[in-house]
């Protein structure tokens, strides 16, 4: 049973190195402070949540100048994956494929990484995410 | 009048048929519980929205690779915009066109697709978003 | 002591002129109506509020195709920095840069615009943003 009025749900499309990092930082953030997390994986992200690539480098957002991607990438972190680990961890985070975007990619939830807990439909993502924000990265 | 604790406010601000896609799914999703949706065109949404280039090909994220590029294209889904006028058919959506966006692109109601409401300003949108969550996409 | 149900809460990660300027536009509006705007800047958002380069050209989304980019670019309108000024004058705004995102791109507060108010943490940003919607842009 979750308290509906502080879940903060975020729709990752983005398959970025970057913004799936930003991503994590935020669901940390969240789930330190005891709130839940309910995040949709959509499109990039789903193919990033790949087993055989979760690792691998995915690039970061177009946007970045030679500049941005040279302080991005050797900046050492911990990588989002360990993040989003960190967060079901320290709180009450759920991560699920979308059902949509799995049919896209020819997916079945064993090719995606365990930290993804199931593959549901936007109905049920919204049923969680009746209160609360919903944030797309 | 609104529920205004629940209206999903979606500012579309992307023109790409894949982000597009998902803002329809999760417009959808929302009419289908009930929920009140709110969209906000701005920038390269509103071009998108023309009613001489709606069905044409609008392209995917700058960041999808060429394999990606290459799944989501093949991909045989229904189009956003027929999403989105199921999601009007089944709930309260309405979709109102940026009013500094329609005057930098040079736009006029008459030019866009008749699923467009109407152009508003800012705080017209904001305040039809006075709660709830505003996902921009 | 914010009214947090109503408080706008924005992460900026984009630093492209277009997102800032589409940003800066629902700071203004949510301020105009009372609403506290919680800004948390991020990546390359954090490096275009250098102040030896916020007035300078930060391109825009690579989505925008050449026709896009010459309309916005001729287009005459205030710069995303001077609304946010406004926004500040009429309204209850501060801006705040990421700490991991400083440390990332080697800067200080006294490198940044006087527009931001502070250097946070995440768990700061998530304490202000408990209730309210979460916009990443």
């Amino acid at each position: 049973m979750q308290d509906r009025d502080t879940t903060l749900s975020l729709v990752l499309f983005s398959g970025t190195d970057d913004k799936l990092s930003a991503a994590a930082v935020l669901a940390v953030g969240a789930a330190a402070m005891g709130r839940p997390v309910n995040v949709f994986l959509q499109y990039y992200a789903v193919d990033a949540f790949r087993s055989d690539r979760i690792a691998a480098d995915h690039g970061l957002d177009p946007e970045a100048t030679p500049a941005q991607r040279s302080t991005v990438t050797t900046h050492a972190g911990q990588h989002w994956s360990e993040l989003l680990r960190q967060a079901k961890d320290i709180g009450e985070v759920s991560i699920h494929a979308c059902a949509l975007s799995m049919e896209m990619f020819g997916l079945k939830q064993n090719d995606l990484d365990p930290l993804v807990d199931d593959v549901e439909g936007v109905a049920a993502f919204m049923s969680d995410a009746v209160a609360g924000p919903i944030t797309f990265i």
